[in-house]
């Protein structure tokens, strides 16, 4: 049984100030709770209905097992997943380097399903490292957390003063701009940059002016634009297909 | 001033049954409001703020202007935007053939927010015909049509036994599948059919046996699969990048 006290600090983290106050995260669903707790997050403690507890006999985590019912009020999703999980949002000891291959800039991506998708997409690409602009939308977000599928174990995500590490960085930057080299016609270096912008804005002028390698996803019909996500999973395969 | 049963009528337009019988569908925001206003769909009726009506003096079609509340009370967003347009969904008077290009075809795709992203893309790209299968997400879902941008206006969904329809194409099967030729280095011909599957389950049997031409986006890093409609993008792109 779980407290009303329990059920709140629960529900509390699906907003941003408790997050930031507690340092903790939620995750949902046996797929992803199975890899959270394989990965090196620290786990605070797993809720699960009986039939997810069957499956994980031996469980070294503090554990509570939950109805149905009580699943339901602390899921922050539509059709709740057997078990949720609750673990400390990890703490960084080493200081930004840009990596030996691809590292993916977002600029202010506001929909945390993009934001999500793109990292799981990164991760499918190989592309380890992700760097967002502050007023992107926040990792630990639990809809940024589930649209990872996972992939938040594997790809290190960083907040920084993009502009300023852009400015300094000596590989090259390539950037999903309008204008610049057909995308699928580009050479791409083994060691770069790729900036992807704001879901209507694009790529703000602070960054844009250091981008030496505009690219463009060529438009053959009339959509207006492409969708974020998708525009960084054709440049990240093109970059990394090699 | 909306009556209760006006304000009902709209809200029902959430619900798929309710679509079926009336055949309408809802649209909001002043950018995809405006598309399907120029477009050839025929309007039922248009629920304006003030600020919308100003900026469309001499607007053609039956509308009335309503309070940010009555608006909040009808919309079907988290962040109601200005307008709620009232349309009749098309009715078809010609039977299916494949186009002279590309033809895309879904198997089951469930997410509404997917199916309306990759509507956009094939729009992006040229493609103007989109296949389902009956149980992928119906087109007139308003997380659907919202999610198009407007592509609902120039792409051509058609609900078919598409087993059946791909059994008798002459043309190429193209279909993302595991351990088919690598996507990047796939000579695509002109005209063909890309079968893109369920979000989970992949491309069913009845559908897959059909596939002569199998493609894989080659995974480099360690997600477990690609978002639907990142892969459908990619995919795309490649098929249309002459």
């Amino acid at each position: 049984m779980l407290s009303k006290n329990e059920i709140k600090d629960i529900q509390s983290l699906c907003h941003k100030k408790h997050r930031d106050e507690t340092q903790c995260f939620i995750a949902e669903g046996p797929k992803l709770v199975d890899e959270i707790l394989k990965s090196d997050f620290e786990i605070v403690h797993v809720y699960a209905l009986a039939s997810y507890l069957q499956k994980h006999a031996g469980i070294k985590v503090p554990f509570t097992e939950i109805s149905e019912k009580e699943l339901e009020r602390i899921s922050a999703l539509q059709t709740p997943h057997q078990v949720l999980l609750v673990a400390k949002q990890k703490q960084r000891s080493t200081t930004f380097a840009w990596q030996q291959n691809i590292t993916l800039v977002l600029d202010g991506i506001q929909d945390p399903g993009n934001m999500g998708t793109i990292i799981r997409t990164a991760d499918w690409f190989g592309i380890k490292q992700v760097v967002c602009t502050d007023d992107c939308v926040e990792l630990y977000n639990p809809k940024v957390v589930q649209a990872t599928m996972g992939s938040i174990t594997r790809v290190d995500v960083w907040y920084e003063d993009v502009a300023e590490l852009i400015a300094h960085a000596k590989i090259p930057v390539y950037g999903a701009l309008l204008n610049g080299e057909n995308v699928f016609d580009t050479h791409f270096e083994k060691q770069g940059i790729l900036v992807i912008g704001n879901e209507g804005k694009g790529i703000r002028e602070q960054i844009r002016q250091h981008i030496n390698h505009p690219v463009t996803i060529p438009k053959i019909g009339d959509a207006e634009s492409l969708n974020a996500g998708i525009a960084a999973g054709i440049i990240m395969g093109m970059m990394t297909r090699h």
